[in-house]
């Protein structure tokens, strides 16, 4: 067993390594660019976490756990343009560094890169390790398809949002840790346990992004607080908000989305309405749910307890960020 | 040994049980409506052909052979995005009929589903199938990409462009073919020379497909002629034409591509500039030379002369259609 720092470099070198191959050909550039803007590699480091709960050897599920972090990369690629947006972690996305095609192109390209990286494993387990991640890419891709959706509809339930955040973002840490623990031989009922592990980790870790994104302090996320009330964008907050006001405060929001007004303001209406609603207790409430449901998840995994520290600090260092 | 028709009617079948199976899902409405559009099926039917050159069991291909069909309508799909063209066999493309994002992501989704195909074949075969597969894959990307840079350059040479059209088309009729006769078991020589048999038909293919959009008839090619004499497109003839010409005729065909004329008279003005320097002439016999060659290599393939009367079939309905 390795150390997460140990597993943390394996992963960085690894990616380094790749992009060092990839060379200078023209389509793989955009590839290596969003590369190299960083990211905290949680999804291969989830691969790497769950193979080493089964087995001591990892080795197997080095490639595999690349692909992962490759594929979504190749999501962030394609979403960028479907959302037009400008900047990726502070730097132009690839579609303003280059041009609409180039970012189309080069992510079709990254999306068969991570194939080629998803088979390099022990032979008897490319076919499972191929399903999930098959499974998995289709359910990202149907999260995508349902977050546009929502932006045009004013009906979207609780039950719809969760159950989109659930295949846009979570169903990928459930897949990064169900290919690691198939790899290394876990029975199904464990890799079907760490699936859903990660699943209600990433749920939770969603919720509270868009709790942080309303009352977060700035100086620790790093973001501009309230971007997401600017954007109208349907978060539980703003859908659950949404489903308990009364018609005037109803009013005020659909006004709000409507009527620009001094940005600042905007905020303040809006947060004090989520307070006042109580929205934010209940997001709160639900995110420990889904943690600790998580951990539960965790718990039921057969293997003996210090195995699983590693995965507990992880899991930990994820929740604790928020506050 | 099944007959032409009855590989023919097997891809047909698989390809709409594939729709059926998608049924209603958003996501993949644009993928059974291109699908819908028609096409020769040419690959699939490769695939099975290769495997039937080598084989009496074709079985374990044909969802290989299904993939490589729904891979190559995944590039029409994107590619249609980046050439922003409105119709695709007369009828709306994806991006038109629905939206820019939609046929990104819906083309996303059936790259990922040409993987689950791909797939479903005997395990021994998989590492090797998916390595050819994505090999092929991203060299088709790598042609789209070269082809669009060409656009908007002037020095392309034919060389360049022979490679290009290789990337963009003729590797994946090789893939296709490749992928076939590994399921069936096919010695690497024997895998190798159907591979080029196929890439050099393809080339062959291409090569008329730029003489028949300038010199064709339209009632039987069913398409306008000197649609790329219209777009300045850098076939082999503008190409070759390029280079024979002297800086008086150099001029007029740049002259042309800046000013707007009567389109009719452009084309007749190009037309008779191709045929006085002769490249009408050159293509010709380049494509007979790949064609030959492509010949050559089924010849050379380790197998009774009987088994190939199928493949050396369809190349002769490939290569006659031209006259």
């Amino acid at each position: 067993m390795q150390n997460l720092e140990e597993l943390q470099t394996l992963v960085d070198q690894k990616i380094e390594g790749f992009c060092r191959k990839n060379g200078e050909a023209n389509i793989l550039q955009p590839v290596n660019y969003i590369l190299s803007l960083g990211g905290k590699r949680v999804r291969p480091l989830l691969t790497l976490l769950a193979a080493d709960l089964f087995s001591d050897n990892i080795e197997d599920a080095v490639y595999p756990a690349i692909a992962v972090e490759i594929f979504h990369n190749f999501t962030l690629m394609h979403d960028d343009i479907m959302d037009n947006a400008p900047l990726r972690r502070g730097k132009a996305t690839v579609h303003e560094k280059w041009n609409r095609d180039v970012a189309i192109l080069s992510g079709d390209a990254m999306l068969i890169q991570a194939y080629q990286l998803i088979i390099k494993t022990k032979e008897s387990a490319v076919i499972d390790v191929m399903r999930i991640f098959n499974q998995t890419a289709l359910d990202v891709c149907e999260g995508q398809q349902l977050d546009m959706d929502f932006q045009s509809r004013l009906d979207v339930t609780i039950d719809e949002y969760i159950e989109m955040i659930r295949l846009k973002t979570s169903v990928l840490l459930g897949g990064a840790m169900e290919i690691g623990a198939t790899i290394a031989g876990a029975s199904t009922a464990d890799r079907e346990a760490i699936c859903r592990f990660a699943i209600d980790l990433g749920l939770s870790f969603q919720l509270w992004d868009d709790y942080l994104d309303a009352f977060g302090d700035a100086s620790k996320t790093g973001k501009q607080v309230g971007g997401d009330i600017l954007a109208d964008k349907k978060t539980f907050l703003m859908i659950r908000a949404m489903e308990k006001a009364d018609a005037s405060d109803r009013d005020i929001m659909l006004q709000l989305q409507k009527e620009p007004i001094v940005p600042s303001e905007k905020i303040d209406i809006i947060k004090g309405l989520y307070q006042r609603l109580g929205v934010d207790e209940e997001l709160k409430l639900e995110a420990e749910r889904y943690y600790h449901q998580a951990l539960a998840h965790l718990d039921s995994v057969a293997v003996p307890l210090e195995r699983k520290n590693k995965i507990a600090r992880v899991a930990q260092a994820l929740h604790v960020r928020q506050f």
